[in-house]
């Protein structure tokens, strides 16, 4: 039997144009020889539908569009679709109204739904809020081939490879105790770090476990914050990868499953990039060029200081949409040093992407002068820094709003964490696009590009050199650089790393070998920051924690820390 | 028996203020001749902790602060206090690592756990994230008296009151057929308009059913978004309200429960406030002060444009830290009406704060200039109105760094909803006040203000006169009216509730009789001010659903209607 594979890129919501994608993958594979289509989990309405689900005209629309649909496949082929099921029975015992299901679609008709039984609540993930589980784990049957269907989360639950459970039940292993032929897993697995690697083994771990072939299909494509790397994958029974699809690019394919032998036989296997700095780069690339097409812009603008983050986001912004959509702006104040203009104009000559020069003095000066009253006998401060920051803001939303251009914001995870940025300054934008990426990565990311144009042209460089020797800093008083106000970078990373990622208490850190007053004073500053990062635009993740959707943090409060406990009882 | 209710105000995280709270009303307690004492849920570390929770350091100090405390208490008592308490068997059997508990802290010793059953996972909560739901309803003995406990939530699953099952199982009704004596319901149940009736509507219908008396306990203050109105009240076997505690201030009560009756004993019974102007105004104050004081803040700044907004939002403040806390920035432009100086100046008059006048014309003319060549050829539109909120919302925020305040912006949830605000403009500001009420409920307050005022003397009034009747205007650019780009605000804010807080389609709101051209119109404009709100301060919660952490809507979307179903199929 010939199974095909669909790793689509829907927009969430676009029931119409989510319809025609999987209607076009269905006629190609029908085409192939196909009997069977995999799309992934909510490929209707794309992952994640959000509070769109909250909406009952919205749900019906998706039933329409569902049967619309089945009618419209052609009649040789059967499709899994993913959708909203409404839960009948949850005004009589209780329950959330909908299933987060798959449907099998054939013969002009829907013939079953299969219903997700892991939701997720953590992270990004708010399942709970919309679904009730599925309580039972089922098959279909396609011309004698019995397969088993699971839904994304279904799959993260092997305790033997987690060493612990995370839910009441295993679904894999309870079909295949029901004895099913093909295992296959429907997922919207959004990107991290390393993700693409810890699937595969957990998968492979599921295929050694089961004895059984698994077919693993995953969306692609960014959804605000989200980005979903695709890599789907097939393991055959033996647990060995016998298919993998392009990571960050939608793809099509045909496997052949062997009825005789039970499993799937060998197909394309695409290569796994081998470099975070190459994973990280293609996936913001992939998140900033759907973020701008999925919200109807096809320019943007982007802040140029002369620094590293400016400079690698213009780098991401060209090679998602084109250097010729993209336009830098440099901003220089009296304070800004001579370089800071020329490593810009290097850099947007070596992008080729236009540039625009508007210098801010006149409006200090205004600003002092409208102030001067109110500020009578007060001194140059912080006050002063946020306000040349905020003119930036202030000409790049102009300049954005003028020519309908998306602004882009240039701001890193360690500035984010410690709030080493201007809340409607430098924070401005629709999207932040490194905004999960710690300072010492940008540095590398760097690196690694330069290196990767180097390799086909010895005299080319992307970012210029000097952006990656100099002091990293704001310039917003005369020579003022990063260090003055923060711990050096690879120690700050690596603190942040502890509190963030690692979830590691003050005190753990010290013990790592960490300055007390350093650590202490870093905490201080990740917790005062709450407030702007709550304003901060959306920013595409790509760690484990990103700030956001997946980090929910009180504002109003204060935290107390065991040493606090230990002290004051 | 004496049953003590301490309706407390804690601070997100602040185990050790929010111990010395529960120690002192325990004190108090003892002295008064108390047995028990009830707190809220989650009284040790506030609600909601958020992801505070996921922090193993932060739970750690919890139970920590918890044994400390139960050795602090006098010996004489028994409390309850709301705490975490880790799900030993999670690394097992699955599930979440906490359960959401309260505490019988008894002779120096946590005595039991009591788990909460019901998680909400819907509008703002997020319990599923953190909390694993108890599987058993107990309850206590305490001198022969059987107390069943629950937990706020635990009481919202009655079908005979909703006409609907939400969850499986009933803990009141469990309590209730193991024969409990007492039923005590420990909450922290947000504020939103009518919500105290509706809670005692059906707690009446509880004890009704169960023939038991209840004491519900429920904690009061604003906490970022949300507010707790307290209003802690006590049912007696026959159904009737034995007790009310204060809405919107902390209080402390002690009851009495009759053994031989088997029920609790008429207490006072405070007015529960009966005007839904007073009631959301007494809310806001609240938010607004508490959000104040637990950021650590003694005096806010506020833009007065001579408008509603801003002149409830200052009346507001000034109500809730005092008008020598308030300060009043006037911002004209050449496009100002002299009204606008004249009403704000007035306003500030009739609340005594003080107020500073920086006109921003220079500003402008500088962006103007700034940015000619890059806008050569374009004409006066949106741009150059953002501009000028910009500089309104970069001087103000000068202001609140130079000198320490909190900034308070001053949008109102029908600009909100349909984006008639600036990003980085007037949107600016740590807390938007009044984000979650429509314009039309903001001039029915400001109403009851003045008629509030005029109670007390004849002559005064507190919102000037003219700023009740004038038409409302950004005032952005010459004769502009509010009314030249929205509906009239009484059409937009129906269809708005219809949208909103109805979950009504756009062909529904037409069918209820609003124009097909304006309902399309509004849709779109909600949609499309997605990316705005994502941006807003947070705003304090007055209604069944309002933007920030309750609402969450895809940014990069294409929302298909219904009636794009039909067009298109």
């Amino acid at each position: 039997m010939k199974i095909a594979l669909a790793q689509l890129n829907p927009t969430i919501g676009d029931l119409i144009g989510n319809s025609r994608q999987i209607l076009a993958a269905a006629k190609k594979a029908a085409e192939g020889g196909a009997r069977l289509l995999l799309t992934p989990e909510l490929s209707l309405c794309g992952y994640p539908p959000r509070d769109l689900l909250l909406d009952p005209s919205f749900v019906e629309a998706m039933s329409l569009q569902l049967l619309q649909l089945a009618k419209d496949l052609p009649p040789q082929i059967a499709v899994l679709v993913g959708t909203v099921q409404p839960n009948i029975n949850s005004h009589v015992k209780g329950g959330k109204s909908l299933f987060n299901s798959i449907a099998l679609l054939e013969g002009g008709k829907v013939q079953h739904f299969f219903h997700k039984r892991l939701l997720p609540t953590y992270d990004v993930f708010d399942e709970y809020r919309y679904f009730e589980p599925g309580n039972e784990s089922t098959f279909f049957i396609l011309d004698k081939l019995r397969i088993g269907v699971t839904i994304c989360e279904d799959l993260w639950n092997d305790e033997e490879f987690w060493g612990k459970r995370k839910y009441a039940v295993n679904p894999i292993a309870e079909l295949s105790a029901l004895g099913v032929d093909l295992l296959i897993n429907l997922s919207a697995s959004p990107y991290t770090v390393g993700k693409q690697k810890l699937r595969e083994s957990m998968l492979q771990h599921a295929a050694r476990r089961c004895a059984r072939s698994i077919i693993y299909v995953n969306q692609i494509g960014g959804n605000d914050d989200l980005i979903f790397d695709g890599c789907s994958v097939a393991f055959n029974r033996n647990a060995e990868v016998v298919f993998r699809a392009a990571a960050f690019a939608t793809d099509f394919s045909i496997l052949e499953f062997d009825e005789q032998r039970v499993d799937i036989l060998p197909g394309q296997i695409a290569t796994l990039i081998d470099n975070e700095d190459a994973e990280i780069f293609s996936a913001l690339v992939l998140g900033v060029r759907d973020y701008i097409r999925k919200c109807g812009f096809s320019k943007v603008v982007i802040g140029l200081s002369g620094g590293i983050d400016s400079s690698l986001v213009a780098a991401i912004a060209a090679e998602a949409i084109g250097a010729e959509n993209v336009l830098g702006v440099l901003m220089p104040s009296p304070f800004s040093s001579e370089h800071s203009i020329s490593d810009a104009l290097s850099l947007a000559k070596n992008l080729g992407i236009q540039t625009w020069i508007l210098p801010i003095a006149d409006l200090m000066q205004t600003y002092d002068k409208t102030l001067s009253d109110i500020f009578a006998g007060t001194e140059f401060g912080i006050t002063e820094e946020n306000i040349q920051s905020r003119i930036r803001g202030n000409l790049l939303m102009a300049i954005a709003n003028k020519f309908g251009h998306l602004l882009i914001s240039t701001g890193n995870k360690s500035e984010m964490a410690v709030g080493y940025c201007t809340l409607y300054g430098d924070m401005n934008g629709g999207l932040a696009a490194i905004a999960d990426v710690p300072k010492t990565r940008v540095y590398s990311i760097c690196r690694w590009l330069n290196q990767r144009a180097k390799e086909n042209d010895p005299s080319q460089e992307i970012i210029p050199y000097n952006v990656l020797i100099k002091a990293p800093s704001a310039e917003l008083k005369p020579g003022q650089v990063d260090q003055d106000s923060l711990p050096p970078y690879d120690i700050l990373d690596d603190i942040l790393d502890r509190l963030i990622h690692k979830h590691q208490s003050a005190a753990q850190i010290v013990a790592a070998g960490h300055d007390a007053a350093v650590v202490e004073r870093v905490v201080k500053m990740v917790t005062r920051a709450e407030f702007k990062r709550r304003q901060a635009p959306p920013g595409l993740k790509v760690t484990d924690r990103a700030f956001g959707t997946g980090w929910r943090m009180p504002i109003a409060s204060r935290r107390t820390e065991p040493h606090d406990f230990l002290i004051k009882k």
